[in-house]
């Protein structure tokens, strides 16, 4: 049975109002909105409107703030650290990276370090703010853990997701988005839905060993940093996700680690807090800092057409430029509509 | 048979020496001696004296100026190109490092990318070069074709390291370096030299097929991107080397992908370049351009704490934190000396 589809205009007020319910002012609604749907038309199925009803959970726990006073605590001409206030990440994350926009105006550069925020929906819609600019956008989160490092049995990351977002010149830009695990949680959370099995390396059980059960962090298992194991680079992933945690709340003076507040109301956060909410650590940089935009985004061109062309194993077409597939998402689900699990339908 | 030890100051005077004759400075020649010594210290031996008459030879060929006017070419208040001059890249990167510690003195973050470089080391050691300021250090560099994108079977990309170093209290730094592939091309050479397999998902054949055999790259095969496959987010990896490879050579104006020239004389360079040399992409942020740097090193203690204090699978002791085993390495190599491969013996 295929799912029911909806268009996007629906979605749309239907978040709005939802939004407008909680008590955000008719900006911040339609900014959250925005957002948060940027992830079903991109295909990140896990992070759009599936999540909404968790937002008004945890908004009713008192969790979220929906009228956050969002402001710089503290600044360099090329840094800020912003308080959050507790806000909707939807709404604190679009508004940290317009200061590290700003910043890159001015000083070629802009670096944002949030503290006290909340999920912040898809990485790769901050870090796309920047490509209108004629800059290179980052956007990073820590999240709650459930990533166990290279040799633990404990989770003490979260899935800690990077996006990278360059501008080109008549080619689409690139924009990579993923987290730093070797799958990130919404695809296991396709295979719990559909009662598959997971490949080995994604996830181990609570002491430690390979498992193929989706459903396995449900039980103290773990998904796995990228790599999968050691002996393939496990270290590294591990290495990533740690710097994504320590740039996005040791930074900023967020929550870290094992600290990191969950991300459903009907798990409680630590009780021994090491900062505020979670963190977020966004990035701008002015391409004409370093060279002329121009010139820089002709060889943007270049290089994704010589990735492109490149010859293929056999059975694939050619070599996926990181933003491709989401972008001719966007566009198909925008024309068609988007479809939705019944289970969220249900749910919302 | 174990290999001869050497003790780290007779290799300094053998170095030391050699970099004079090609006609280095007296400073130059130290500091190019000091960072390719920081390899056979730290354990990476692949990256050190073994290659010292690799860069002797790229010299003789004229592909490495000994006497190079390294310097800026375009700047803002955080940002800076650099202008390598064909120099080493064991002087430029340091220099460009110094830099980039310049400009986040004044404007909290420094980011230089830089153009007409060669082989600088180690990555980690431009980053830590950080650490004593009470910063952050990043480095990156470009690297000679050797690793296929996921579904490519050409090579595009070199194995485009990435280093984070992050000071800390009374713990030792933070300090992740590693290959944005699933294993180094160092570890590979190893299993060449004692004729051992690798494991599944370290290369690829030239025809895109799983392979054990580490030759496999003198044969048209290729390294793999972190991730090893699909399925185990070998496109994470490849993200992650396309940033490198974006950063230090589309912003700097050096050559990119396929054609960053080759580490060895014997291969001459692509007639067809698309800039100059190779690139390295370097970062300084100001810790205190986000919070004190007391209190970010003290969570910087609390984080590292927690995480080497992690219950651990059966079988190994504590979560390495990054940089743990290299600083131990160091320690022990300056009091023990330094073990060399037999064949790089005879070679120098």
């Amino acid at each position: 049975m295929s799912d029911p589809i909806y268009a996007y205009e629906a979605l749309h007020t239907f978040a709005l109002s939802v939004f407008t319910r909680i008590g955000c002012s008719p900006e911040e609604a339609a900014l959250a909105t925005r957002v948060l749907l940027a992830a079903d038309l991109r295909g990140i199925d896990s992070h759009g409107i599936a999540r909404l009803s968790g937002y008004v959970r945890l908004w009713e726990k008192q969790r979220v703030n929906s009228t956050p006073n969002v402001r710089i605590v503290h600044e360099s001409p090329s840094t800020a650290v912003v308080d959050g206030d507790a806000g909707l990440g939807l709404v604190v994350a679009p508004k940290a990276m317009e200061i590290a926009i700003a910043k890159a105006n001015q000083a070629g550069t802009g670096w944002v370090s949030v503290k006290n925020s909340n999920h912040f929906g898809i990485a790769g819609y901050h870090a796309m703010m920047a490509l209108p600019h004629d800059m290179i956008g980052i956007a990073m989160t820590n999240a709650s853990p459930l990533v166990a490092p290279t040799f633990s049995i404990e989770r003490l990351l979260g899935t800690n997701p990077i996006a990278v977002a360059i501008p080109a010149a008549t080619q689409p830009a690139f924009v990579a988005d993923f987290a730093t695990t070797t799958a990130a949680n919404g695809k296991l959370e396709i295979l719990q839905r559909k009662n598959q099995q997971a490949p080995v390396g994604w996830v181990q059980t609570k002491t430690g060993d390979a498992s193929t059960d989706p459903n396995v962090t449900r039980n103290g298992g773990a998904l796995l940093p990228l790599g999968s194991d050691r002996e393939h680079g496990s270290h590294k992933g591990f290495c990533l996700g740690a710097w994504v945690d320590i740039f996005s709340a040791v930074l900023s003076g967020a929550n870290y680690g094992p600290w990191v507040p969950p991300f459903v109301a009907f798990l409680d956060p630590p009780t021994d807090p090491v900062g505020e909410g979670i963190g977020h650590f966004f990035g701008a940089m002015r391409v004409d800092a370093f060279r002329p935009a121009e010139e820089f985004k002709l060889h943007m061109d270049n290089w994704i057409l010589r990735f492109r062309s490149a010859r293929t194993v056999p059975g694939h077409d050619a070599v996926v430029i990181p933003g491709d597939p989401e972008r001719e998402m966007h566009s198909q689900r925008m024309t068609h509509g988007i479809p939705l699990n019944e289970k969220v339908v249900i749910d919302l």
